[in-house]
C-alpha cells in the first residue's frame, strides 16, 4: 500500500520533506500540499507530477487523497492543524516543537487521548529527527552497551552560522534548544527535573538577543547537562554531544567526509545550515514514519507526549531567563498519567 | 511508474540488494529473485509480499512482470546473464566485476552494442559502487574544484577483516582491486595505462595467497597511484583514499560516527565488512538507477565499458604478478572507438 | 652562572621536577634536597652526584650552597616555606596551591612585599605550569591573533583516573580545578568574578567525595566558563580546552603521537596521570624559571598574587558548594592595590 | 662535567644546534664556532656569552677549548671534517648525510675503525634526529610490543613547502629521502636490500626536478614501504609514516597542538619547514649525545655505520633513477664485518 501524505506549509523545512518523500523515501506520494501562499504552494506542485496545491491546510486534512499528513507551516498553527489531522483520524508528523505553549501542546495531547483512548494507537508524531541520525542512534547505542558506564554528565553543543530573521532569545530556546531537550531523556532514559539559564557576553550579530546561551539541565537519574546553545557562531552548522559516565565517555564525532590540506592547514568542512547535517535523519525518520502509517503500526517517532515534555522544559528554561537565572524545576500539568 | 525488478543471486549481496530495493529505494518493487538454490531464493521471497521465486535466471530476465533485472549471482555467469538482459532489452546492472576474464567483459561490450547501436542508450551498468558513495562524491567534487591543484598521486587502501573462502592472489586483483581501478579514473578523468604488481612479505591467514599487495598505476595524465590491498587485516574493513597535488591534497577522512574514551584509549571502531561502510553508496546507486529507467534516462553508474576497462587493468596486473612485477601497460583490444 | 637549587618535597612531584632540574635544565644544579622523610631525602639524593639530603626544609633555605628554592611538599607548608625564602632573599617557585588558605596566601604577598618593595622584583613564583604548556601557549596565541574573535565562552575539562588518597570534594577545588582558575584569567585576560558550583550524579568511586564537579565561572569581560573536573573518571588523564568567540574556536588537541588499528578499533592512548601530558611544560617552566634567575630578571611564572587570586576563586567555589550551588562573587580581601 | 661543544656550520642547522645547545641542552657549553663566512660566525658568537668565531673548522677540532665536535656545515666537508675529528680522538655528531658519497661514507667508518679499533668506543654520531623524535620513539615502541603483529609494510611519506635552492632530483634522494632510509630499518630492525625509483607526474616548481618521487624499499625481513618525497608540495611541512602488520596498524597522529573553527572550516596548522616539527628531536638527540659524552658512554645516535648503510641505500635509489625505475640492489662493499 502506497502511503499518500498531504504536506503543509512548502517553506524550506517543507519544501524538503515534499523532496525527502518524493524521492528518498518508499511507499509513500506526495498528494497534495498546502501554504498560505498559495503560489509558493503551486510552484512546488509544480515540480512534481500529480500533486495539487491549496493555500487551505484544514482541507488538505480532509482531502480523500490524503491518508497522512506532514505538518510544516509556522510554529503558531501546528496545535490547530494536528488536532484537525487527529480528529480526521489521520497519522500526522508536526515539526517540532509540537506547539510554542505548553497549553497549545496539552491540548494536542488531549485531543489524541479523546481521539483513540488511553493506550490507543497513537496519530500524532513529532518531529525530533535526531532519534534517527545515524552518529545519535550509534551513540544511544554504545551508551545502552555500557561503553562509558553509568551517564553522568551530558555536553550538548549546537551552534549556527546566523539565526532566522526575527530571531530572539526566547526563540533560541523554544526553537533550537529544545532539540537538546528531546534527546538528552531519550538518551538517558530519564526525564529533565530542573534547568538553570545563564547568559555569557553575547555576540553583538543580533540586537537584544541574548546568543550563546549556556542551559544546565537535570535529569531524573541525577545526571547534569550542560548545553551551549550558539546561533550566530559563523563559522558553520556544528552539533556536538558527549554523554561522560563512570567508566569512560561517548561522543559524536565530526562527520566531515574528507579533509584537505592546503594553505598551511588540514582541514574539514562545515554545512552552512542544518540540512546536510540531517539530511540522513530526515529521509530515515520519514521512512520509518511511512513504514509505520502503511502497516498500521505506532511510529517509532516521538511521540505528543515527547513534544509536550520538550515544550515544558522549553518553559522553564524561559521562566530561568526571566528570574535571573534561578533554578527552575519542570513542572508537567495536566499529564495523567504523569511523565516519567 | 514503478519499475518491476527482477534480482538474480540471493547471496549475502544479492540479499542486501532486494532489501535495499525493498525498503529504502522509491520507485521500484522487486518482483521475482532468482537463485540456483532455489530455497535460499524461496527465504528471500518469502521475507517479502508478492515476490516469486524461481532457480532459473534467464526465465526471471523474460519475465513479463520484470522490467529491469539485477545480476548479483556468481562471477562466472555475470557475461552470460548480462548479455540475456540486453537481449531481452532490459536494463541491467550487475555487481562488479562485469565478467571475470577480458573476452567476456568484451562480448557483454558488444551485446549492448549490437542491441542498441552506437550512440544507443545504455541497457548495461556496473556496480561500482564507490562512485555514489558520499565521500568519493565530495572527493571528486573537491578535486574538481582545483582545492588541491594538478593531481601527481594518489593513495588508495583496502583493508578487510578476512579473505572470502577461496581467496587467491588473482581474486585478490579481479574482486577487491578492480574497485581501484575504476575509482582512480573516475576521480582523475584519466585512463590507467600501466601497471605493476609487488608482493610485501604476506600474512600466513591464507596459505598460498599473496596478501598484502602493493600495486602501482600510471594513468594517462602521468599521475601514479599505489594500491594497498590487503583482505586479511583483521582489525577492520578500512578504505581509504588520497589524492596528492600540486597545490594540496584530499583524502577521505576515517568515517566513524562516534568516539569512545575508556580503558586509557580513545578510540573509533570498524565494521567488520564492507555493508556499513557502503550501505549509503549501494542505496544511492540503486536509487539513481531506478530513476533512470522509469524515466528513460541513460542510467549514471559505471557503464559496460567501464566494466571492461577496469578488468583490462585487472589483467595486466595480474600478468605483471607472474612475471615478476614486471611493469605492465594495459591493453583494451577490440574497443571502437578506443577508450580515452 | 650555574643557579644552585634546592628542593623541598620529595614526593612525586619535588622527585620530577629534581629529575627534570637535572638531566633537562641547562644553568642549574640541585646542591640540596629536603623531606620530611629523610630516608626518601636520600634516596634521591643518592641518585644524583654531588646532592645533600636533609629533612629540614628552612635549613635548606638558609644554606649557602642554595641560591634558589623549589617548595614541593605538602600543601600545608607552602606558605611557611615560601616565606621564608623570601625572607632569605631567594628565588622560590611553589607548587600550586601557594597555600590552602586564603589568608596565607595573602600573608605570602604581604611577606613579599615587605621584602622586596612595591615594584621590587619578584622573588616568589607560582607553579601553574600551564601556562608553559605549548598546547596553551598556541590556544593562546591563537586567541590574541583574533583567530576566534572576542571570546564569549570557555570550555574546560580536567579528567583524571584516580584521586590521590585523601581526596574530598573541596580537594578537587583547591588541588585541580584551580589550574583552570589561574588559566582562563590568563588566556582571556580577565580575572574572575563571579562562580557557581554544581554536583552532578557522582562516581561511586570515593564515598562521600562529589565527583565530578561541574563549576561555572564569570569572568570580569562578561565570558562564562563551564569547568568538568573529574578526578576519577577511570579512562585516562584528559585535559581539554576550548574557547568560543564571536567568529570561531579554538580548542587544545589531543596529544597523542600514535594511533593504532587493531581489534576492531582504531584507538589513541591516555596517559595514567599528568606527567606525560605535561613533562614538556614543567621543563619549560623551569628553564624559564632558572633563566630569569640567573639574569636577575623577573621570572615569567604566575607571581604570588596570582596564585592568592587563584585561592580566592577556590574560596568562593568552595562557598558556593555549601550554600547548595549559589552564585557567590569573588572576594579579594586585602590586596593593595587591588587586582584587575 | 661540562662538554664544551664546538659547532662547525653556523647556517640555520648550525644556528639551531647551538641555540639548542646552548638554551636547552644540560651539561655542555659552546665554546666555539666556525664559519667559512667569518662574520656569519661572529654574528652567531656574539649572542652568546664567552663563544669564539673562527673560519678554520679544523683549527676549532684543534682547539683545546673543545672537547666535542658538531659538524652541520656543507654536505661535501662532512667527511673531511668527521675524520678529522675522529684523529682528534673527539666524539663528533655529524649532520646527515655522513657524506655525499658512499665512498667518504667509507672512508670515514675506516678512520674511525682504525681510531678506535674494532669493537672500541665509537665516536662519531650521524644527526638522523627522528630516531629522538618522540612519535617515532613512541611508534617503535608500539610496533616492539607487538600492536600491529609482524610488519608487512610500511607507509612513509615526507613532504615540505618548497625546496631548498639548488635542488635536484637526487638531492632529494640524499637530503630528504635518506631519514626514511635511516628511520624504517631502525623500526624494522631490519636492513633495506632492493630498491626501486618511479616518477609520477612532477610539479613544475623547480624545471628538471623530479617532484614527487615514489620510492619502493623492500627490507630484508621481507617488508615493503613506500616512500612518497615531495619537497615543494607547497601546502606545509608534512612527515607521516604508518607501518601495517599482520594484526594491525600504527601511524604517527598529525602533531598539531590546537585546532580552529573558523570560515566553514575546522582546521589545524602545519609548519613552514622541519623545525617546528622536530624542534624536540633535535634536543633530546642533543642531549642523549652530551650525556654520553659526558658520561664516556657509547653515544645512543645512528653510527658511522648507520650513516654508511643510509647512503649506501640512497646510492641504490639514484642508480634506479638513472636506470629507468629498475629494481636495484644495495650493495655496501668494503664493511667488514657485514651490516646486518
Amino acid at each position: 500500500m502506497t502511503v499518500r501524505v498531504g504536506v503543509i506549509g512548502t517553506g524550506i523545512m517543507g519544501a524538503d520533506h515534499i523532496n525527502t518523500l518524493h524521492r528518498q523515501v518508499t511507499g509513500a506520494t506526495v498528494t497534495v500540499v498546502a501554504d498560505l501562499d498559495l503560489d509558493r504552494a503551486r510552484g512546488v506542485a509544480a515540480a512534481l507530477p500529480g500533486v495539487r496545491a491549496t493555500d487551505d491546510g484544514v482541507a488538505l486534512i480532509g482531502d480523500p487523497d490524503v491518508d497522512a499528513v506532514v505538518v510544516a507551516s509556522a510554529d503558531a498553527t501546528h496545535a490547530d492543524l494536528t488536532v484537525a489531522a487527529v480528529q480526521a483520524g489521520k497519522p500526522v508528523v508536526c515539526e517540532k516543537p509540537l506547539a510554542p505553549t505548553l497549553p497549545e501542546c496539552l491540548r494536542v495531547v488531549q485531543a489524541e487521548l479523546k481521539a483513540v483512548g488511553a493506550g490507543g494507537p497513537a496519530l500524532v508524531s513529532v518531529g525530533f529527527m535526531r532519534r534517527f541520525d545515524p552518529g545519535y542512534l550509534e551513540l544511544k547505542s554504545a551508551l545502552e552497551a555500557g561503553v562509558c558506564g553509568t551517564p553522568l554528565l551530558v555536553h550538548c553543543v549546537s551552534r549556527g552560522v546566523s539565526s532566522a530573521p526575527g530571531a530572539t532569545s526566547e526563540l533560541s530556546v523554544t526553537g533550537s534548544a529544545i532539540h537538546e531537550f528531546d534527546v538528552v531523556p531519550w538518551l538517558l532514559g530519564a526525564r529533565i527535573v530542573e534547568v538553570g539559564w545563564h547568559a555569557p557576553r553575547s555576540t553583538g550579530a543580533v540586537p537584544g538577543m541574548q546568543d550563546p546561551q549556556l542551559i544546565l539541565l537535570r535529569t531524573a537519574d541525577g545526571a547534569m547537562t550542560t548545553v551551549e546553545v550558539f546561533l550566530n557562531a559563523r563559522y558553520g552548522y556544528d552539533i556536538r554531544c558527549e554523554v561522560v559516565g563512570d567508566r569512560g565517555a561517548i561522543a559524536l564525532t565530526n562527520p566531515a567526509r574528507v579533509v584537505a590540506d592546503a594553505d598551511r592547514r588540514r582541514a574539514t568542512g562545515y554545512p552552512a545550515d542544518w540540512r546536510p547535517r540531517f539530511a540522513d535523519a530526515y529521509r530515515i525518520e520519514l521512512q520509518a514514519w511511512v513504514d509505520a502509517v502503511a502497516a498500521g503500526r505506532p511510529p517509532p517517532l516521538a511521540s505528543a507526549r515527547d513534544g509536550l515534555i520538550a515544550s515544558a522544559v522549553a518553559d522553564a528554561v524561559i521562566a530561568s531567563m526571566r528570574e535571573g537565572g534561578r533554578t527552575v524545576a519542570v513542572a508537567l500539568p495536566g499529564l495523567d498519567p504523569p511523565a516519567t
